[in-house]
């Protein structure tokens, strides 16, 4: 296994961001519990554990490689059942110690997996439709379950500092979780974001820093202190410790399907931001078939875009394997990626799977959001406007079959995005206080 | 056992209202479980289980009575733990079916019951410090839980509209349940709510009237129209389905002790609007005594109010037993109830457990919000904030025990009062995006 040390870096950025901390960091196997190393996704080439995130032979991402526990499946499954309601009743398939529900984190995890019989009515849905609501987790998103794990990375690395740059949820979800766990936190966003996010960033405590400059300034930025003497001991959970980060999004493979019975759903409908959550749950679903607590069949994989940044549903539709970067201009924020990282492989995956990538309009996103809160209840942020829409345009193209089990994510919480819905959300009536008022109004 | 018939009644507007309904409904014993009867909570009158809510002899509240399952504690517990991870874990315990689960919900409860290390050693608290926080609710409120009771009694009573008065956290709570389990809902709302509180209430589809007046004139218009035959099969959740909808606040007391390991706790301090949570809570735990699922022991509880609106704690250092109404004048508005119906109860319960009421202003509100943002990362709504300040103010007077083990209530989340850190909550700095800007700021 190679050691990820300088001599083996072509390009100096990069390396010297790549192997920042390593050298100081003392880490035990015990510490990430079945993970053995960091493996290529590109060359293949090992790495030992450490906070790094690009391959030291061919800059490829670096992700989690694992010694699952194999052989008993049976004693697997009552394992996990006994376990606590959160993602930590999956530690034995995480790059976690195996005592880490006992360690200060706000346990994120084990949403509502809920049965959408009445969206599915209006869909024509004969099957089963599931949605997973993610808005359950303890900041309201699923960026929970991914800083939960860097948390716990953060911890065995020494790292003293959380940091990371931020629109939205995840500004929350780091101030949250390091309030949590004791932690010192120092979040980057824009100068300018609005003041209702401001204060959901800022409400924990932690150093919230803004940057004269828009979203690239602010990533350009945390780039250069990654690699500077001052941001020594910090850990930015999507940067240095973005290949732990990514695994917290296996959960919701591994959920999903224990709260089916452990059954594979036949298809999935994934939001696309990096792309990083979809590729995960597709590595969680494979490693549940391998570890054989799932019947080994096909299953679906769709990827959700909104229109206004849409470049893997474009590369998708085009039949590309390249995609090729978007300004976005879309009310889903939290999907706003113009340049994802991870496009590629969604590409591959969707393709592979029998899936598909596709796009819909802001108004179509807003009238998701309407739809699934009528029907189920559920206040979804923007970005389950989009798997919602898609779903609906999937299901009218004749893309994803009706008959089966379909699973659709929400990710996040329509608080978080009122301004979305708001100029078509309202009252039915405004009456005076009189019953006469209100047979006039024709409510009775 | 009285049937609540007109005859019984001699005041005519309250009888119209308390009988509405009871004869056109059909309802079979298994319909509500354990629950036996309605039963006067001042003369002990009882009645049979039917949407009334006032006596038919004195005028007195009325609450559920039961028959509980007593005798095989451990099997009961057993059966517990095997329930769903929501509040129909403790159907056996509340006025619902048996397979009330598999009925159309939010599936609210199951909170976490977080350990406050870091809020403790804030506070000097040397035992056991938890936080209750029910923001992980759907609707993230406790509102979740009794809505969720009161729809199951209207599905039983045949109601095909849900309905309440509301300013905030019930209108969603309503409207979320109402869509998921197929109802019709019409909420009334003061016509000049802010923007995003209407959003909130508007979203889930149903009918949204504003009403041209402020809350009182809301809640003295639905009293007319419960009386009146254009409310025929409306079931006003906290109105004529009210004894049902305050059961729900038991599975708190429920969900605390089984989190604790079946553990009583030492004290627990709950914010009061009505007051009716604190008094079912109260409930709640003498239940798990009575049926040995505790060990019987002395618990203490105490009541949280802003200084704005402090008519129960205002009574309580006055040593009255009766509690004078208030103008609410408080940031706090989820409590912001001049006139507490259950203020009475709550006395009496604080004074008989050895516990306290106490109040804090609202500087001191938000001050709490923040610390418990900074220690815990947990985001609570203004009532969190109280019942946080409040146990801060009741260590340094003395009067909550440090050493023992302590459960505070954040009923809320803070997403839907931002205004009210909003002025006080920023970035620590506003960087140009460089390394030199960020070493000048003193970050590094």
């Amino acid at each position: 296994m190679a050691k990820c040390v300088p001599r083996k870096m072509r390009r100096k950025g990069l390396a010297s961001m790549a192997v920042q901390s390593v050298e100081s960091s003392t880490t035990s196997a015990a510490a990430f519990g079945p993970a053995v190393a960091l493996s290529c996704r590109e060359c293949g080439e090992r790495f030992d554990l450490g906070p790094i995130f690009a391959c030291g032979s061919c800059f490829g991402p670096l992700e989690v490689a694992y010694d699952l526990p194999s052989g008993d499946p049976e004693g697997l499954r009552k394992q996990i059942e006994a376990g606590p309601d959160n993602i930590w009743r999956y530690a034995p398939l995480l790059p976690v110690p195996a005592d880490v529900a006992a360690l200060p984190s706000l346990s994120p995890g084990f949403t509502q997996l809920v049965k959408a019989d009445r969206l599915a009515r209006e869909l024509g849905v004969t099957g089963e439709l599931h949605v997973k609501d993610d808005s359950g987790n303890p900041t309201h998103s699923f960026k929970d379950r991914v800083v939960a794990i860097a948390v716990q990375a953060a911890r065995t690395f020494g790292f003293t500092t959380l940091s990371c740059s931020s629109t939205g949820n995840l500004a929350g979800a780091v101030g949250a979780a390091a309030a949590r766990a004791g932690f010192r936190s120092c979040v980057f966003i824009p100068h300018d974001l609005e003041a209702g996010k401001v204060v959901m960033a800022a409400v924990y405590g932690g150093e919230l820093v803004g940057i004269e400059g828009n979203y690239d300034d602010v990533n350009r930025f945390c780039s250069e202190l990654i690699g500077d003497p001052a941001g020594e001991g910090w850990g930015f959970v999507n940067v240095n410790l973005r290949p732990y980060y990514g695994e917290g999004s296996k959960t919701l493979a591994y959920e999903i399907c224990e709260q089916l019975g452990w059954r594979l759903p036949d298809q999935i409908v994934i939001p696309i931001a990096s792309g990083s959550q979809l590729t995960k749950i597709d590595k969680g679903l494979k490693e549940l078939i391998k570890l054989g607590l799932v019947e080994d069949k096909p299953y679906k994989i769709f990827g959700a875009q909104a229109e206004g940044c849409s470049p893997v549903s474009t590369a998708f539709k085009a039949g590309h394997d390249v995609v090729r970067p978007q300004k976005p201009n879309t009310i889903a924020k939290s999907l706003a990626i113009g340049n994802p990282a991870d496009g590629p492989y969604v590409l591959d995956i969707a393709r592979r799977t029998g899936g598909a990538v596709e796009d819909v309009t802001d108004e179509q996103v807003v009238d998701a959001i309407k739809l699934l809160a009528r029907t189920e209840g559920i206040f979804a942020e923007t970005a389950g406007g989009v798997t919602v829409g898609v779903t609906k345009k999937l299901i009218e193209d004749g893309l994803l079959d009706p008959s089966l089990t379909t699973v659709v994510l929400n990710t996040g919480d329509g608080l978080k995005t009122l301004d979305a819905v708001a100029p078509t959300t309202g009252p039915s009536a405004i009456i005076r206080p009189t019953l006469d008022s209100f047979r006039e109004a024709g409510l009775a």
